[in-house]
């Protein structure tokens, strides 16, 4: 058995672009439980656009990764030492471990994890923090209606893609933006989409247009940027912007992209609401609802998920460096050890 | 009997601030009803900003005025002749009649008023279209609990002056913003906010700041511009903003404040509600028990209401001017007759 632990460390703060060099691999020693505590060894870890965020040194809704510190993430763990009753030697397990391969948590800041409801990987993704962040903040906040169309971006992503298909089971029309045909064919053939737009083409917002002509009535917003521009002026009256991500700006030094002039304006004369939210909001409401309705929906065949694995914890940084840029394709897990 | 009518027609459209050249008034004839309509003399007409998105030509929620049309406006009214079963000559009405003198209109499409409630004029302002504006917006929307704090500008207007009455009955702070020493005085002393800021101060953003340590968790937007810069970085987490108008801005000709560059990542990392609302959208729902509460609230002295009242027809173009200019210290009315 290993005993000594890898771990990337928040080297200096990105500017613009995550380099590598803001990253840095360092070899620790496995730390020994204290009483109350487990000793996880990570097996797959997440990577989400939110730490971009976290490692920029703003304060936003949470507190910035320390310098020296490794930066956040969810990780699927088997429990190696316990000295909690509640968790025992083998046990699966999700905590909030970051980029490291060995880490202690507190026992009752894990969740146990249990493999006969899905993979286990899924508690990252589909059934995880971001399943939750489209469920919430579509049937919540974006509540569309049987014929409204429901519009959304980063579309084959975990969040966006069941936006789609929540909206679809809802009885609306879905409209999915993504990089590249081969996503949008994706979107269209596999998960069902009624119509799916490459950002990337030269008359997207044309294209957008054409795919929504009955208007936009929930435009989940995860991107920002350019795709907002476009939607915007497509927003039907009584439309709900539910604002969960803005990744097409987290890389920006100063702002790249304006506002629509007038916003505000369209505020008003459309009667819009435009609300930002934090998964957290809805967790201890809404989480035990969400794994059983999305858990029997993906059983029963109606969501799908798509997941890209990576293997080797070294492959991080620029596995990290490629979600910001669109590269993946479904749900970005890097496989730590097996 | 006078048998010819006077009205403002739309000479022009206003660019920039309206001209008095832009209103030409007119001798018309006074028409006849016929069936199911009534004949109207207009004794108090209403003058509200939204009119002057009405005379802009540009398409909002609502038609443009036409040119050679008389703007829009609801008038107290009384009934000089009827050919509608349902009401009499002498009763007095409230009727979008618009700036004309007299003015046929449809017997279902007036509302008989009750003296015996309250003033009638209190059906243009306090007990009116303002006033649920006031009442659903902040209510519906601004949703304060006890112990938040409310902010809301053009404070001694019939929308404003409300709102921060409602917001101290429902157990929160107020605090107002308007122009000058005696409305902020007004605000304090009359209504009873617990502070009032001067926006033509040169230091206002730090006063308004300093009367709202606990950050704001509503703002009720009416103005926009400057003073939505100086609201939006002391908005808290989860704050409301119910968007009712955006009167600073109404007479641009181009866009004369940015919005805030960061305006959506604040919405996100703060999880803000932006929502724009035009008040005929909780009118059914809402009308009745809105004027059971407040007219109850008035008549117990736990709301208080300012009328400015000017005298003569001839005076709409400038007095409406000033409105814009926010000139007037109150619901501004226009007395057509007695």
């Amino acid at each position: 058995m290993t005993t000594t632990a890898q771990r990337f460390a928040l080297a200096s703060r990105p500017v613009g672009e995550p380099s590598r060099d803001n990253f840095r691999l360092e070899k620790i020693e496995v730390p020994e439980p204290a009483p109350g505590q487990v000793l996880l060894r990570a097996r797959y870890l997440s990577l989400d656009p939110y730490v971009r965020g976290r490692i920029s040194g703003v304060r936003s809704y949470a507190e910035p990764t320390p310098i020296g510190s490794a930066p956040p993430g969810d990780a699927v763990s088997v429990v190696i030492k316990s000295q909690d009753p509640s968790l025992s030697v083998g046990d699966v397990v999700l905590a909030d471990t970051g980029w490291q391969t060995y880490a202690l948590a507190e026992a009752r800041a894990v969740r146990k994890l249990d493999p006969a409801i899905a993979p286990v990987t899924t508690a990252l993704g589909v059934l995880g923090m971001p399943g939750l962040t489209a469920y919430s903040g579509l049937l919540t906040i974006g509540r569309p209606v049987p014929g409204e169309t429901v519009v959304v971006a980063a579309a084959t992503g975990p969040v966006g893609s069941l936006v789609g298909q929540l909206a679809k089971i809802k009885g609306a029309r879905a409209v999915g933006i993504a990089g590249g045909p081969e996503k949008t064919e994706y979107l269209r053939s596999t998960l069902g989409f009624d119509a799916a737009v490459d950002h990337r083409a030269a008359d997207f917002a044309d294209q957008l247009a054409a795919a929504t002509p009955g208007g936009i009535d929930v435009y989940f917003e995860n991107v920002g940027g350019a795709v907002f521009n476009a939607v915007f002026p497509l927003l039907n009256t009584y439309a709900r912007v539910p604002v969960c991500g803005l990744v097409s700006g987290y890389n920006d030094t100063e702002p790249r992209w304006s506002l629509p002039s007038d916003l505000m304006r369209q505020v008003l004369s459309k009667s819009l609401t435009i609300r930002g939210f934090i998964v957290f909001e809805f967790w201890v409401q809404q989480f035990d609802r969400f794994q059983a309705e999305v858990g029997e929906w993906i059983r029963e065949g109606k969501v799908r998920y798509r997941e890209d694995v990576v293997d080797g914890f070294e492959t991080i940084p620029d596995a990290f460096r490629g979600l910001l840029r669109g590269e993946n394709f479904g749900k970005l897990i890097v496989r730590v050890s097996d």
